[in-house]
């Protein structure tokens, strides 16, 4: 079945699981109409072949597949597209369908779904131009939009088997609470995205479905684990797409794939009834968020959801109204240039200087904000993920009789501690105490500022790599702290790795061995395109204002000539 | 030193511990100004003289060691004493001193004090009355209020024994950031309060400071685990006390002496820096909340302290201001007469039923809402106590080399249950999805209500029992079921027992042990004089709403003739 996936680990030869996933890889590719399949060239397929297209954005573009209408459709942002529908140019049939023939040409391109339902989507986009057409309006805030989701969130009739052969074939009887709202605002789903197994890699890789590939670099990861998300979301295959995130998993795929994502606290946006790698641990909670090519259907997704009131349904939601901020004119930023414990690579050094700049040149103050213990941060992160012994995982592989996935040794491991509850109590008092020194950390800035407030926000390396090669992901401190003091944070595309401008550092004394392993990896030719944002993080509960502090990155960018377009389109090659 | 306390149960020969208990009961006792010291009669002391006094609560009024200006300070409400000393009335150095006066005569009769600072507080009142004199303004909404605290809150140079002889002569070199904050707001720190050991029994007793009592009878216990507390307060001994909860410790006490109570949801108040029973437990979160003989006062506290912000000092606590609630005129409250598995005895049911008599009268509809598996509810709430084995608590209580105090058995026995982390996480996926039925089985009530709107709250018996003998407290599942669910809940103090009007039932088939031990243990002679209150419970987060659901069910109880003034006075015998 991974016949076009360069990377992944060899399978050994047992015939029960691999039978399964062959099965699975096969049913999903036939949901995929005849007339909406790319011709079979080499240059699609053949990772070997010389003219090996690694940069597959272009492609819908130019494949024949899609009408110049659907161009134009799956080409707009979220916003423009709501706005289209509801004010009736545009019906949710023409959307979805559009939508759809894309995310199957994506699929054939990155390996980006897991689970097809364009039938039931289009069926639901017809219901709704009904409704429109006979009452003039649209039923919610997201009317008509079609919405991806990652597969472990639940929909009817599909499995959900966050890339675990044991969980294949089982399809859902009910719904995760965060579907059944989407389907209330309007939202069409019409297709569920790849993770790693378990959800517990930073790149994107299982047994059932195999790889996902980057589509600004083939031969690199999308990251994970919400990795088929953004390889979607990058072929524009999807204008907003539904991530969840415990360690990075959504910024990290989006830093990858050049997108804007919203990791929240928890209580912002319903949990309820979505499948977890690591189900009942709440040490470091998992949350979700979106990701999207467009910064502002972060906040009209936000809007729309937290506007259910789902507190009302899920009991981990807040009762919090989305929030409308008004931003002081002048903004101060603390800078985590370096977390202390791997360097960035140079195109991620140059992405953060270039947003510092930016910010400069338009009269809001940076300051330098120097790390506050990091790796011990990240340390409890992964006691936190480790404190079942990696049981929870363990159970589940066994069950599919699959082999370990390469990411996940450390889960299945003899010797992986596995701490008893009185241990776990102390972990968590250090996980408090921990937390309470960086909420101080952050209140003693205000004598820093020059302004009397604290600083306004935190802006940061996303990760210390731009894309990268696959299998080679091995630290996410950058983002894991933040899920540890449960922040806001989201990422902000700057920037693409580019040879002619981040040369490698050819002398480097490396402070550990995660830090020598960054530098040595780091290759200007071959991670060529990688695209690379940069993280703003707010303290906790603060996703209004981390988002409208993104617009004043976003809006500094551009005035330095940062064009998103630019940026990010197909490669010049 | 426990000479007073009829049913400790008693204690080993061993020589160390008892003369680390000695030491501080004496040293606590030397603290009580001569002057303020009652005579030596038997009355007071000896609880096998006939004519030893149940009641105690009147004493402070004719024991003559009270100003008459300082009966009518400890007398008036917090509230009313605010206003006074804003007003430049009273001076907050008048108002503490008769605090002090006051607690110190409580502590006499009700064994209710742990840590006595009269002394900084009477300097830190005149340092008060200096700003206010210079500024003519107070120094926050709590200036010059004596507030009490459980003895867990930390006060720079006491000790926080929380009943432990180990934790013994080690007096706090930091303070609870809720001690902090309340000193911040102008309020004056002049005692701490006596609770169980480890604070996870529902009566008050431990082997440092001994037993509390109930001043309305002192045969009868103030409920735990904030039971100095209630008592403090009964003996208006304190305008304001807080408190901590877990499975009811604030509510319970509430109920046993006649108060106003809050239990906020998790992140209202901050809970950092203060000494937990089980420190690190976070499946069932502790919380902390106010205590008052003035429901007024409950708000006043919480728009002080969230008033601070202290979501930017405490990683815990949550960014949600005190807000304002408009409330429909006409509410439909949903009732939960019995939990279903212990029913409520005589003065229970007369409360629950006179209130809802009294809602009906006043135009607000209610429901009976049959309970959701509140013994289940129950057992979460047991097995997540339970978790750790009972090692938190066993190695206090072995490191003091103490006995076992009686409540807490469960937790010293050998074959105490001790999960996995892994079990652990399941435990959470129980107590989740239990949690998840409960606020659906919530919504659910829009069918029944006739308002289109779900109920707008649920009032229910605080417990079983009324104020109940010493050492029989064995029920704690009706507070309980609002922590595993961390929804808000406050109490409202109703009537007390009365054998008049309260008989035993002759007749009745128990459900269980627990039932039949409730059923069994009503005695309406011994129980004369317990004060009764209702529960009054709202979702997570709703503090506001509860407290103004509070004030309709005493503007209620009002009208239908109840009033707090002649069902809370001392006895006439």
């Amino acid at each position: 079945m991974p016949h076009d996936l360069p990377t992944l680990p060899p399978a050994p030869k047992r015939r029960d699981w691999t039978e399964v996933a062959a099965a699975k890889y096969a049913a999903r590719n036939a949901l995929i109409p005849r007339e909406w399949r790319l011709p079979d060239k080499p240059e699609y397929t053949n990772y070997d072949f010389p003219a090996y297209l690694s940069d597959v954005t272009g492609v819908p573009a130019r494949c024949g597949i899609l009408t110049a209408e659907e161009l134009t459709i799956t080409d707009a942002p979220a916003d423009a597209i709501l706005g289209n529908v509801h004010n009736g140019v545009w019906t949710a049939r023409s959307v979805t369908e559009a939508f759809c023939k894309r995310a199957a040409i994506a699929q054939q391109l990155v390996n980006c779904l897991t689970e097809i339902c364009f039938e039931d989507a289009l069926q639901r986009a017809e219901e709704l131009d009904a409704i429109f057409k006979e009452t003039g309006k649209p039923v919610g805030p997201l009317h008509g939009l079609p919405v991806s989701l990652k597969d472990n969130f639940k929909v009817k009739g599909l499995d959900s088997t966050v890339g675990y052969i044991a969980w294949c074939n089982e399809p859902m009887q009910e719904e995760s609470l965060l579907t059944r709202i989407l389907r209330q605002t309007g939202a069409v789903i019409y297709c569920k995205t790849n993770v790693p197994t378990a959800m517990m890699i930073a790149e994107t890789y299982n047994n059932v479905w195999g790889r996902t590939l980057n589509p600004y670099n083939r031969r690199l990861s999308p990251g994970g684990s919400s990795g088929g998300e953004a390889a979607l979301l990058a072929m524009k295959g999807s204008p907003l797409g539904i991530g969840t995130d415990i360690g990075g998993s959504i910024r990290i795929p989006g830093t990858c794939a050049g997108l804007y994502t919203l990791r929240p606290s928890l209580g912002r946006f319903p949990t309820y009834g979505a499948r977890s790698g690591m189900a009942g641990q709440e040490a470091i909670h998992s949350v979700n968020g979106p990701l999207s090519r467009s910064l502002s259907a972060l906040s009209t997704y936000a809007a729309a959801v937290v506007g259910t009131e789902p507190w009302h349904r899920d009991h981990k939601t807040l009762p919090i109204p989305w929030r409308t901020v008004s931003l002081p004119e002048k903004l101060c930023f603390g800078v985590i240039a370096d977390d202390g414990v791997v360097r960035p690579n140079p195109p991620v050094r140059r992405a953060l200087d270039e947003t510092v700049a930016a910010l400069r040149a338009t009269g809001h103050s940076v300051i330098d904000l120097p790390p506050l213990d990091h790796l011990g941060g990240d340390d409890l992160r992964r006691q936190c993920f480790l404190a079942d012994g990696g049981l929870s995982i363990k159970k589940v592989i066994e069950e599919g009789g699959e082999p370990w996935p390469l990411g996940l040794r450390e889960y299945g491991e003899k010797g992986t501690p596995h701490p008893t509850t009185y241990e776990m109590w102390q972990i968590h008092l250090a996980r408090t105490g921990w937390c309470q020194k960086y909420l101080a950390y952050w209140a003693e800035t205000r004598e820093r500022t020059g302004t009397g407030r604290a600083i306004d926000g935190i802006i940061m390396p996303t990760a210390p790599y731009a894309a990268i090669r696959h299998d080679r992901w091995d630290y996410v401190g950058y983002t894991a702290v933040w899920n540890v003091l449960d922040w806001s944070a989201a990422t902000v595309p700057v920037l693409r790795a580019d040879p002619s401008k981040d040369p490698a550092d050819a002398e480097y004394t490396p402070r550990n061995a995660l830090d020598e392993h960054a530098w040595k990896e780091y290759d200007p030719d071959a991670y060529k395109g990688g695209p690379v944002s940069i993280q703003v993080v707010g303290k906790r509960l603060e996703e209004e204002k981390v988002l409208a502090l993104c617009e004043v990155v976003e809006g500094a960018l551009r005035i330095a000539g940062h064009r998103y377009e630019d940026t990010f389109g197909e490669a010049q090659e």
